[in-house]
């Protein structure tokens, strides 16, 4: 028998945080047919931000490693976002699509080992199902002023 | 009998813009299956953006409340090149995820206030089926310097 | 008979790149059901970028002309990826969305400009069946300091 979702994500150590409630006609995620398509999600950590600023490398930044970090807990809050509006974890077949949005110093152009947080924490709890496109851009400034935020688009069972 | 989406666009006192004919290989929305997705829209009116220039407080800055209000008009022209390629306003069955791109000036962290002007919009608009995912992200510069863009997909009537 | 996406891709001169082979939980493209969504590519070119920095009009800056050129280069590398996890090009039924970002200079909004590269090959390659929605946005900085990045949403023959 293959292991389940649920049962990469126990042997990670981890658990689901719990999806906030929804707020007026905005929702953490939205099923559409078969697809659910998250909303942008902050590395909120129980409620509040570990970090805010910039990523980069210098002072005053957030540097590089402590946002790939960042980029893994919002990946964790989509998929309880996306597990919520999919009816659990494990009816997600396949995660389709991720974005990484980094709030970048200008001059860094690390992106992509910062999403390599995101892309990381989707194979370890999804595995082969868990392979996905993925854009990872560099902004100017994110809501909070946090240093990631991360989309998601999953494929429920049918 | 429910009310259509096209009674409560008219209680509001709105009507959707003209939808700009399409240049080339670029258009106003796609439908593909039962999604429709937009183009990113700007907060054209009547054929001009009222103010450009990046968000955030203090001198030559567009203020958050305008942004807001500039978010509302992008996303009354989204749903107006959504209706276009779904066969009308009242074929729309709900919304999907709403992307809402701020130029901002790098101090100011506050996105997703002005992305609630293209929530209202859509809740006011669409009611219940007007809840979607939404990603709030802080830009360097938008086309035209523009302050905001808003793409939406949104899901037809089968 | 009806031209093929294939035929007219080599009356354009141009062969599909090499995709480059799957790292880990991220991959070039992805299908789920009849869409592909292919990650945001960069404007390689036999392994590198041609051209780094910020898109704008001055001195150290890349120029909207080259800009628009590697948009371009984006969209055929975007090809390349949907063509691959859609079973070859002409599997490819239509182009369904794009978003193209610009590491931009703050001063520069010519954003839609610099997209027309992506949209005018999707359009010269696929004909009428390249008509897409596009966002353009500008945003700070891009992986390895690519001016441009390119990703792409195709339907697939059922």
């Amino acid at each position: 028998m293959s292991t389940t979702h649920s049962e990469r994500l126990a042997g990670l150590g981890l658990t689901l945080p719990d999806v906030p409630a929804p707020v007026a006609a905005y929702v953490p995620a939205v099923r559409s047919g078969d697809l659910v398509h998250t909303s942008g999600q902050l590395p909120f950590t129980g409620g509040e931000l570990p970090l805010t600023g910039k990523v980069g490398r210098g002072e005053g930044l957030v540097d590089p490693v402590s946002a790939q970090q960042l980029a893994r807990t919002c990946a964790l809050n989509a998929v309880a976002a996306a597990a919520s509006a999919a009816g659990g974890l494990d009816a997600i077949e396949a995660v389709v699509k991720v974005v990484v949005f980094v709030a970048s110093d200008p001059a860094f152009t690390g992106q992509p080992a910062v999403a390599d947080g995101a892309s990381g924490l989707l194979g370890e709890v999804f595995g082969d199902a868990g392979r996905h496109a993925r854009s990872a851009v560099g902004v100017s400034v994110l809501p909070l002023d946090s240093p990631v935020e991360v989309e998601v688009t999953v494929r429920v069972r049918s």
